[in-house]
């Protein structure tokens, strides 16, 4: 059974399923912010997956990443792996824009969570989900 | 013929090949920091590769990746696709320490770079080509 960090749980919000990740939505409002989270217990680097799973990570991040190009058109798209606060392994996607809180610098850390109310957070993920739909494999909730 | 920014040129080393990318080395000292590039012109994005590139480049970057861990046993590795200042595409992979001068907070940005004497560049730019020497496919130079 796989098990959530705490963190990730608290600040994001369950999208839906690819075949080796869960997808989430970063409750930060302030940027287009999806997290993908291999379903594996105990792996901290990308480099721990097996190889079948390094190979899923990368089609699966680059569909998503896909997706975020062709719905916000962004002038860059963020792609990280760092974990330095939490360690269960989680890739970061962020779709950027030259006009956001953060550009050109990175945004962790920049800025606090700008929190947005409970049907708000439900409209965007209801959403992402309808965009998600679109990559193989995709599975709600 | 493959053209590397300018930019990327002139902050970091290089230190050898693999199949797809360059491997270069930051020349900010504060952190363990390399840069695989992958030699495919006008490529912004990971997404943007074709798919046995994008193969490649999980290879590659997991096999430095784990040489790191190896050589500097460090808390945590950062891999990650920015670009939001150079547009080529590039990854960085980031040896972290819970006692660097960023952590836990990410690198970029956060401080200027600290800059060392051309010997005692080449000196680490050596002993990275001796680690990475033990990864398949690595050419010096």
């Amino acid at each position: 059974m796989f098990e959530l960090h705490e963190r990730l749980e608290q600040d994001s919000m369950l999208i839906g399923h690819l075949n080796l990740c869960q997808v989430r939505l970063s409750k930060d409002a302030r940027y287009p912010w999806l997290i993908l989270i291999p379903e594996r217990n105990d792996i901290k680097e990308i480099h721990h997956l097996g190889n079948a799973d390094q190979r899923l990570l990368m089609q699966e991040s680059c569909q998503v990443a896909q997706v975020m190009e062709a719905v916000l058109s962004p002038d860059k798209i963020n792609v990280a792996s760092l974990g330095n606060m939490v360690p269960q392994l989680h890739l970061h996607h962020v779709a950027r824009f030259a006009s956001d809180d953060a550009w050109p610098g990175p945004i962790w850390g920049a800025h606090p969570a700008l929190l947005e109310s409970e049907h708000e957070l439900e409209q965007k993920s209801h959403q992402w989900q309808q965009w998600l739909s679109r990559v193989e494999g995709f599975v709600v909730g």
